[in-house]
């Protein structure tokens, strides 16, 4: 049964799949059809055959897709429908469209359903009388737990527990607790190991179900733990707590006062989901778009959140531009100097944003550290000016056969050298100073780099030019 | 015990933590000198004093980044305490390096220490004979199970999986269980659920382990499964394996072939890992930088892996170059137009990067379908046209003030709503092209981007300038 035998069928040989199934996981296209038809016909018994095979995952996904006045129809059919699982799901951009339709005993049904993390998560960007509207749904404790966590910072540990644990003194044996489970009324909906705590509530080890299982009825659960055993810190922050459950393949960890009592604990699919969280923001703000951006956000919500990072954008560029205008007479001498120009930036910005990007993500990563953060420049300035040596070699080539001057040609080698060097340079110290600063590393880094090696590298090519050419 | 007491502590209140543990997770940095300083002295007892304490995972992380000499010494040292454990946290790029200087016994050892799928993970890009070397230290069946998933394509579910999985008949009680689990001598390291089985191994639910628990022992295991069941094929690709265990929640899956037989278990840690890997894939090759880069390369390797995508911008660079020299005689007559160009330029080619990273993200997320798409591309073709009518007055204000020329204004507006239009369609439809090629979008959508952006942003601004100038 555990597993030795294996199927011999022969014709599993390696293969691709048939073909990419990219739709595996999504709602097909006439699910959705069917589903924006029902609508249209306001026909709920249609609507609500359709959903009722569906996740609650998949189900939050369609109502964030639908356009917002389609949602308000859909939200009139369907609104009674909605449970604690499916709104813990919907994406905060459209929560709050959905918590004004839902009639109140429904919301107060879905929210008692709901692990107490899932209802901080609905709740903490609520105004107080919201807040409080939905909290009164809950009975004394949960209400007091779901308080407790919101005292904790926001993207703290303390925000993203349950208190919903399961804990035992490390004193009872195997048989005691099955005992106690098997007596217990109320236990969390997944749990995947017992915490073993002391009388004062201190965590001191944990033990896995499956251990549990496969030991004696007689077996202490002290002698069942696991050997290596962490705690989380309530006030630390979600991004680490994500790091340390990937680092060291955690499953559930439990969380800490800062008197180091068990408060709740943290289980690795809302791990997995801060770390998705993480990326998604280094990933747009690195492209200098608001961190909450959306494929579904409304056109007037998009402006709001691009135009700002193109206003400092045209900003930097008429930087750069006055630069440019330095030199007008030389560039009216040397139109090739115009031609030739955006070349030597556009280097120099692809070659910064490559060793920005490697930066920001080891800091993200834990892997840029003060013990090899001087190696690690070291090396990118060496590599930078590797790079610009070849390029040195490839534009003054270039130059050389295009516009037939030897002195054009060292101008520009001799640019791309001091460009790409800087670039380099300004890729890795940027984003380390914005984290020395306490700032993400990944905000504004790359509009900070562009600027600089736009303006070097006009500064350079276009200086050099006016002494060596004139 | 299941948690409704919370400490009544008042000092909980909101704060933050009083100050950044940026390295809480890492090994700090004195220990990091002792440690090389224990290497320099070839003091074999200090060094397993000092790392004796800690996880594989941090053991692993402090091998990597060891410069590859002192590396070579530390494994002198260290490689008899090498298990299992630490060498499947070893990152491929060094891996061949340890494996190298390993006993062939301690490598033995290590290898049967290791669960299937990390045995997978270690052989699969090695040559056939140190493939052989290593599998020959497994008993039989194992090796057989690591065969067996080497025959699935790379990337997929299959090379994910492991082939440890706890069974059972759905009519079994939980009583039977427990005794089949007390009696097994071997069990997988960790499983947090039982997956119900029928005799011809198509697996039919499963039942969480904390759910058997509390249930008496008379009870049948197929009342207690979850209502939710998704079985993974062997053949999916990783990526959909991880999206799958972060949309539905997932905290182990079973895998099947094509028959619809159980062959194996991949559990959430996995696929938080490969999430992870996804992620730094897609921000890596979005910056043009080989996508397994790391800080820890050395200059030759990070030499190896940039010049590539710079070269290929040399290219592109040169065709906008191309662009320009077209106008010369206009640039000549009005320098102004060579001051300015490089504005239009840029502001292309951020605001394509902005739709472009968008676009991207959502694909990876499976929010931009087949579904919305058209309604996707409208709204950033709207988008694109108020940021361009935006930019337009900004740019139209700056020049008239700057040059003087109300003609000139007007050239730089066009050409910012045309530039600007353009970015906004190249950034969503060249992913999606991409996407459709069953390429991966973030692979050189940048270059593409900026190339079009580039070439139309000369074009129009200079194009217009010599019809309308002149």
């Amino acid at each position: 049964m555990s597993e030795d035998e294996r199927p011999e069928t022969e014709e599993l040989v390696t293969e691709a799949p048939s073909e990419r199934e990219e739709d595996e996981f999504l709602p097909r296209r006439e699910l959705l059809d069917q589903i924006h038809e029902a609508i249209a016909m306001g026909d709920k018994a249609r609507l609500n055959d359709l959903l009722e095979p569906m996740h609650a995952a998949d189900i939050a996904d369609i109502i964030e897709r639908l356009d917002p006045s389609r949602r308000r129809d859909f939200l009139e059919l369907y609104a009674g429908e909605i449970d604690g699982e499916i709104l813990s799901e919907i994406d905060e951009a459209i929560r709050e469209q959905v918590l004004e339709q839902l009639p109140p005993e429904v919301l107060a049904d879905a929210v008692r359903e709901m692990d107490s993390d899932d209802v901080v998560d609905l709740v903490e960007d609520l105004d107080e009388e919201d807040r409080e509207g939905i909290l009164a749904a809950l009975d004394d404790s949960d209400r007091a737990a779901v308080q407790q966590s919101l005292t904790y910072p926001e993207y703290s540990a303390g925000r993203l527990m349950q208190s919903e644990v399961v804990t035992a003194p490390e004193h009872w044996t195997v048989g005691e607790m099955i005992d106690f489970l098997r007596a217990e009324e109320w236990l969390p909906e997944q749990f995947y190991h017992v915490i073993l705590v002391d009388p004062r509530r201190h965590p001191v080890g944990y033990v896995q179900l499956g251990r549990m299982l496969a030991a004696k009825r007689d077996a202490l659960l002290g002698t069942l733990r696991e050997d290596s055993f962490r705690t989380i810190s309530a006030y630390a922050e979600e991004g680490d707590v994500a790091y340390a459950f990937n680092q060291y393949h955690l499953i559930s960890a439990p969380v800490v006062d800062k008197d180091d009592r068990l408060v709740g604990v943290i289980t690795i699919d809302d791990a997995m989901a801060v770390l998705d969280e993480e990326h998604e923001e280094d990933i747009l703000l690195l492209a200098g778009v608001g961190e909450d951006s959306s494929i579904t956000d409304s056109v007037t919500e998009t402006l709001r959140r691009r135009i700002p990072w193109l206003m400092v954008n045209v900003c930097t560029a008429i930087v750069s531009s006055l630069v440019i205008s330095i030199f007008e007479t030389t560039i009216t001498d040397f139109v090739a100097l115009a031609v030739l120009m955006p070349i030597v930036a556009s280097m120099g910005g692809n070659a910064g944003t490559q060793t920005l990007t490697v930066a920001v993500r080891a800091l993200a990563t834990k892997s840029l550290t003060t013990g090899n953060v001087w190696r690690v420049v070291r090396r990118e300035a060496m590599v930078g000016l590797l790079n610009g040596l070849t390029f040195a070699v490839v534009m003054g080539v270039v130059a050389w056969f295009w516009f037939g001057g030897i002195s054009l040609a060292g101008v520009i080698g001799m640019a791309m050298i001091v460009n790409l060097a800087i670039a380099a340079l300004a890729g890795v110290l940027i984003p380390l100073t914005l984290d020395k600063l306490g700032a993400d590393p990944a905000l504004a880094s790359g509009t900070f780099v562009m600027t600089m090696t736009d303006v070097v590298g006009f500064f350079t090519f276009l200086g050099l030019a006016s002494m060596v050419l004139v």
